[in-house]
């Protein structure tokens, strides 16, 4: 088969791989239905986070169980899957705590840029729909496995409530499907920072109430005009650089809470500033399969689109183009189709 | 009147000043029965967090009202009082919500190491005794001015529930008393980091179920041990060092929280180790003015005795032999009688 591998920065290839086989009895293999780029993928892309060799991309599938190993019980070919870019066993102590992300067999998913991929621990780390899905909602299906499941974790870390008011810093696709998130769980106002007009109307169709493009101080300022001068209840941190992470702590009211999503580049958190502001602060690498049977219930239900975060489509050989397109801002987030 | 006065490192004088009077209509005057030597005292004393001017001292203070300005209603001359060493004005929105350290009038209480004390904002800082004390609980209504406060914000920030697994980083008095909180809460085991026999008895009266003596990667290994390989459900963190704030951020399991209440003095926090931790982090200046009525509500009913943590007693013009005594760890505490 041929698969994604990166191979430096902005050198990213469709090439030649074997295709995967059942190496443990807990693995199933799949055949993907859709695939996609996420904003992580550029991090390496852009050589901000080095590689070491080369490296079959991609965590973010669904598909059809093509076979599965000898110890598999809950799924079973013929059914489509969705799972997390975690890979968790999901019965280790950290798993019941629901924090699969911090699973001790804990893995991260890559390589499913491709036709088929191998899921260790498929037990633990897929969740079958009701039945196969019809063809329109397999973008949002698919959104579930890594970028809804992170912007839902982002609104639940920040402990978003019916009646709250939200900011969400980041307009990727996590930032946008974190305002969704919120809308769905109530929040009354969602304050969402954007400076592209595109992504402004995402968000204002996935629940924005306020739209604020001031960054830094001036952006406090707004936020604080917004919030009866005290700041927002929560604030979804879909970055992950020191700038965004200083925004999320200044907007929050003391009490508050920020859930930070956006995987850490650029260092260090001024610890003197966090303890003046009294914020409650929770985050990290999503447990999104504690969250993927609601998620896949919501998409089921035709409750959320989710999938409307990809503006871009492309064939699984056109990868590349994928990645250039989000490097560049042209998309917001790429879909692959095998 | 004679008061405490820091002049530089280690220069702290008992001397002539002003006696305190009336200024705002919401001020009060109160005459100290007891105050105390706070362990963030000793950074301005060590020199460490430098000042720019001769600074009266002590944030810690119970005693009988003397005279109200005009405008204060809850509490009357001859009440005996407890305050918080945060000044709110308990009506803000921040207030409100429990975050009277975050109170849109905030100050930061000082010169209490003398025997009067103005207190702004007198209704929404001081909280009044049922009646007047006997003497052999002035002490311990005395700690619920901060130590307590800041012990039990620290477990209450760290989410302590009954049952749960906690462990302690720091053996002052504040983390002592965050070991008595923490049993108050209903912890089922209360881990101890400490290295001085004295301090991990009284750890141990006051609740502490273990002790680790550990420190760095083999104090964390040992709490491990003891927490089913996974971490604590809840860490006080109860110094404010970078070292200490680690140690609690690996001592705590994936979903877990930490409580944190020592003032940060040591810079940053490396934000991807606490990613990938995925654990609850919270704290700042304690609102002890939410927890006074319970707190002394425990005290007046004799179901906690926290002034056990000053284990010396001097009176106020000896004030100086108080902060060497626990500048050098020869004293846990040092109450002062003027």
């Amino acid at each position: 088969m041929q698969g994604t591998v990166l191979y430096g920065p902005r050198d990213v290839r469709f090439e030649e791989r074997d295709a995967p086989k059942i190496m443990k009895p807990a693995d199933a293999i799949i055949r993907i239905a859709a695939t996609c780029v996420c904003g992580s993928d550029l991090w390496p892309y852009r050589g901000i986070q080095p590689i070491s060799q080369p490296t079959p991309m991609g965590h973010e599938y669904c598909g059809i169980v093509e076979e599965i190993g000898s110890a598999v019980k809950t799924v079973k070919p013929g059914q489509f899957v969705i799972g997390s870019f975690c890979i968790s066993d999901n019965t280790c102590p950290n798993c019941r705590a629901g924090y699969q992300s911090g699973c001790q067999n804990l893995a991260f998913m890559s390589g499913a840029q491709a036709p088929l991929l191998r899921v260790p621990f498929a037990d633990g780390t897929l969740v079958a729909t009701p039945d196969l899905p019809s063809k329109d909602i397999i973008p949002s299906l698919l959104a579930t496995s890594d970028v809804l499941g992170t912007g839902w974790f982002a609104a639940d870390a920040a402990n978003v409530k019916p009646g709250s008011a939200v900011v969400v810093v980041g307009d990727g696709a996590v930032g946008l499907l974190g305002v969704l998130s919120a809308k769905v769980m109530g929040a009354e106002r969602i304050i969402a920072m954007s400076r592209h007009e595109k992504r402004q109307q995402l968000a204002q169709e996935f629940g924005a109430t306020d739209i604020v493009t001031e960054r830094g101080e001036d952006g406090v300022a707004r936020i604080k005009e917004l919030t009866s001068g005290i700041g927002a209840d929560s604030v979804l941190e879909c970055v992950g650089t020191q700038e965004s992470m200083m925004q999320a702590i200044q907007s929050t009211r003391p009490g508050g809470s920020i859930g930070y999503v956006g995987v850490p580049h650029g260092g260090e958190l001024d610890t003197q500033q966090l303890f003046f502001r009294l914020v409650h602060l929770h985050g990290g690498p999503a447990p999104v399969r504690r969250y993927l049977p609601e998620l896949i219930k919501l998409v089921w239900n035709r409750k959320i689109n989710p999938g409307r975060v990809f503006d871009l489509t492309l064939p699984l050989n056109q990868v590349a183009e994928g990645y250039r397109a989000m490097d560049e801002r042209r998309a917001i987030k790429a879909l692959l189709h095998p």
